[in-house]
C-alpha cells in the first residue's frame, strides 16, 4: 500500500541507499547490524545442532524472507509463523517449509491454509475439536486433486501460560481424532510466552521444567493410546537454553535472538555455558534530534516508530534515558548523575535500542541493513518487511 | 510492501469485500462506523463554524486520503500532519492543504518538502534559529523557477507540554528571522499533547487556559515588533473546547474526534454545552476467538493489531475484560461480578474499542468501511492507510 503510495523522490531515495554511508539513512528507520546479526544466527545454530535438535526459529520477530533464507542457510529446518497470512507472505517471497503455531478457525482462512499447503511444506497447531472438524472439512473440499499435498497438525498444550492450549491430559483425544480423520499428527506445539520474559534466571528455569512436565504427561496418554508423537516443538529466546537440556523438545522455535532487544537484554543469564551462548543487540531505531530544550532534546521517533509494550526503548552507548513523548516524539534527558553535556544537539543522530523488537518490526516496511558498525558503516541491503501487518 | 506481496487469494478477498456484510471482514481487522463517524465529523465542523474558528483536523489520527476528503468537504481547511511523508502520502492521494505541524531538520527532507510545496498548499512549523536556516538555505537551492510557490512557517511555542516549541518569549525572535530571509511567517503553533488526556475536566481547562495564556505572550512580542501575526493553531479532540472559547486560538487541529477511542472515552466531559459536543466510538477492532478455555476465551488480536499505549482495548458491548495476551492474543475473562456464560465461544465475533486510535491506525493497512452498524451492517468501502508507516 505504501510503497504503492509513496512519492517518486522517497523511492528513488530508498533503493539509491545500498553502497551509502549509514548517515544516509533517513530517520526514524529501523536498521540492522548485520554483522552482528550474523553472529546470532551461528550461535543459535551451532546451539541447537550441538543439543541434537531441529531449530526452526519463529518468523514472527523479524517477517523477512531474507532473513529466513539466512536462519535455513545456516541450518535451521524452515521457520514458524503466528498467522496464515504470514505464512502467505513468506511463501510467496521464496520460503518453502513454513509451520503456522496457532490456531486457525475461520473457514475462509482454512480453504487458503489448504491452498497453501500445495505450494510449501506446511503445518498448523490446533487446540480444539471444532478446529480439527473445521480443518478436516477444508482439507476434503481442497484435496480434490487426489490429496498429494500433505498437512501436519500439531496439537498445542497449555505448558502454563494460560492462553491457548488444552490440558496435557487432553492432548491424546485431540491426537486421536485427527489420526481419525486421516490427517497427519505432527507432534505437540508446547510453548510458554510469559516465561520467555521473567528476569530470574533460576524462575525461568522453573517454568521450563513444569513446561517439560506438561509436555511428558501428554506424551504418555498419547503413547499409551498407540499413537506415535513425531516431534515436540517450543521454546524461546528466554528458555531454549533450559529447554534444550530438559530433553522433552526435539525442535526449537525462537525468535528474538536475531535481533535482541532490551526487554531481553534485562533477563538475568542462566550460569554455565551449557545453557546457550549470549546474543548482541543488532535491530535500532536510528533517530535524530529535531528540537532542543535548555535540558532536554527531542527526537522524532515515538510510539509509532517503536513499540512500548515491554517499556520504553534503550538510547544506546550515550548517557541519556529516553521518555515518553507521545506517537511522535520521544523526550531525552540525562542519565542520573550524568552532565547536561550528554544531550545531544539539534540534528543529531542518536541509536534507539527498541523495547521488544516483534512488534517494533512490524511498524516498518523495510530494514536498513548496515556493514560495519553503526557509525561509519556502509547500508548492505535494504530488505522489505515481506509480512508486515500480516494481521489475520 | 504488503499490497505487493500479498497473494492472490488475499487480495481478491479484499477487493470482493465492498458489498458484503460485516461478517465477511476477515480478522483482526481495522473496522470504521461510517454512520458514527459522518456524525463526528459534521459535530466538529459545526462547532468550528459556530465559533467562526477554521478546522484543520489532523491526519496523524487517521492517515486517510478518503477521510481528509469527507473532513475538507465538512467545512475543514486542509488538514495537519506530522510527518514529511505523511504529506507527501496524502498529497499523492489528493490532498490539496497540508500544514506539517512538526519540526523537519535534516537537509535531504527540507529539499523534498520544498518540491511538495510546488505541488500542494503547504506549510511547517520551526522552532530553532537552526531550522530556519536550513529551511532557507532547501527554499532558495529549491526556489529556482522563480519562486511561485509559498511556503506558510509557524513558530512552534510551548505551552507547557515541554517538549517542542520555544518559550513564548523567544517566538518574536524566530518570527523576525523568518521574515528577515524572505519566507512567510504564518504564526503560532501551539499545541499541549499531554493535556488532551488528563482526566478531570478542570485540570483540562486550566492546562487550556496556561496554553492560552503562552500564545497571548508571545503574541504580545510578535506584534510590539511590527509582525502581523496571521494565525494560531493548536488544540486536540481533549482541550478543543477550551481552546475555542479562549479567544486565543484561530484555527482548531483535532485528529482523534473522528473515531474516538477508550482513552479519550475515559475523559470526564466538561459541563456546558458550550465546551463542544460529544463523539461517538467509530473505530474497532474485530476479533475473532481462536481457542477457549474453561474460564477464559483467546482472540485472535495482540499487540500487533491495536496499540496499548493508553491501556489495553474494551471489549465493545459485552461483560468481558480484556488482558494482555502479547503480540498476536488478547485473552478475555468475564468482568467482575459478570457470569461465566459472557465467555464467546470458539468462532465467536469480538469487537475492541482501541486504547488510542492514532497508533492503532498506523498498525494496519486499510479500513473495511462498514454502513448499517457492526452487527448486521454492510461493507460500503475499503479506504487505505495511505500513509502508514510514514515516519520520517
Amino acid at each position: 500500500m505504501n510503497a504503492a503510495s509513496a512519492s517518486t523522490s522517497t523511492s528513488t531515495a530508498i533503493s539509491s541507499l545500498v553502497g551509502a554511508d549509514v548517515a544516509a539513512i533517513e530517520t526514524p528507520a529501523l536498521v540492522i547490524d548485520l554483522d552482528a546479526m550474523c553472529r546470532n544466527l551461528e550461535r543459535m545454530a551451532a546451539f541447537a545442532r550441538d543439543h541434537g535438535l531441529a531449530l526452526r526459529p519463529h518468523a514472527k520477530t523479524h517477517k523477512s524472507a531474507a532473513i529466513a533464507s539466512l536462519q535455513i542457510a545456516a541450518g535451521a529446518v524452515g521457520v514458524c509463523v503466528q498467522k496464515l497470512s504470514e505464512a502467505e507472505a513468506l511463501a510467496d517471497a521464496g520460503i518453502s517449509d513454513i509451520y503456522i503455531s496457532n490456531q486457525v478457525i475461520a473457514p475462509a482462512k482454512l480453504a487458503r491454509l489448504v491452498a497453501l499447503a500445495r505450494r510449501v511444506t506446511l503445518a498448523v497447531a490446533v487446540d480444539s475439536t471444532l478446529g480439527i472438524e473445521r480443518l478436516v472439512c477444508a482439507w476434503r473440499a481442497g484435496a480434490i486433486d487426489g490429496g498429494s499435498a500433505e498437512l501436519g497438525v500439531f496439537v498445542e498444550i497449555d505448558v502454563g501460560q494460560g492462553r491457548c492450549g488444552v490440558a496435557p491430559a487432553a492432548a491424546v483425544g485431540l491426537a486421536r481424532q485427527i489420526v481419525a480423520h486421516g490427517l497427519r499428527f505432527a507432534g505437540l506445539q508446547a510453548y510458554h510466552g510469559k516465561a520467555q520474559h521473567l528476569r530470574g534466571a533460576h524462575e525461568r528455569e522453573a517454568t521450563a521444567r513444569h513446561a517439560a512436565s506438561c509436555v511428558r504427561a501428554a506424551l504418555a496418554g498419547i503413547t499409551s493410546a498407540g499413537i506415535g508423537c513425531p516431534l515436540v516443538t517450543g521454546g524461546g529466546t528466554g528458555s531454549f537454553g533450559f529447554d534444550a537440556v530438559g530433553g522433552a523438545y526435539g525442535e526449537l522455535q525462537p525468535g528474538s535472538y536475531v535481533f535482541m532487544d532490551r526487554d531481553y537484554a534485562d533477563n538475568e543469564a542462566p550460569e554455565g555455558a551449557a545453557f546457550g551462548p549470549r546474543f548482541e543487540p543488532a535491530l535500532f531505531v536510528k533517530s535524530q534530534v529535531v528540537s532542543r530544550g535548555l535540558s532536554h532534546a527531542v527526537v522524532d521517533a515515538g510510539h509509532k516508530a517503536h513499540a512500548i509494550d515491554s517499556g520504553p526503548p534503550q538510547v544506546w552507548q550515550r548517557e541519556l534515558v529516553f521518555a515518553n513523548g507521545g506517537d511522535e516524539h520521544g523526550i531525552l534527558q540525562p542519565r542520573p548523575g550524568a552532565s547536561a553535556d550528554a544531550l545531544p544537539q539539534l540534528g543529531d543522530t542518536v541509536w534507539l535500542l527498541p523495547g521488544h523488537c516483534d512488534p517494533t518490526v512490524n511498524l516498518h516496511d523495510r530494514y536498513s541493513v548496515v556493514r560495519g558498525g553503526l557509525n561509519g558503516g556502509t547500508v548492505e541491503a535494504v530488505w522489505p518487511v515481506d509480512a508486515r501487518g500480516c494481521l489475520a
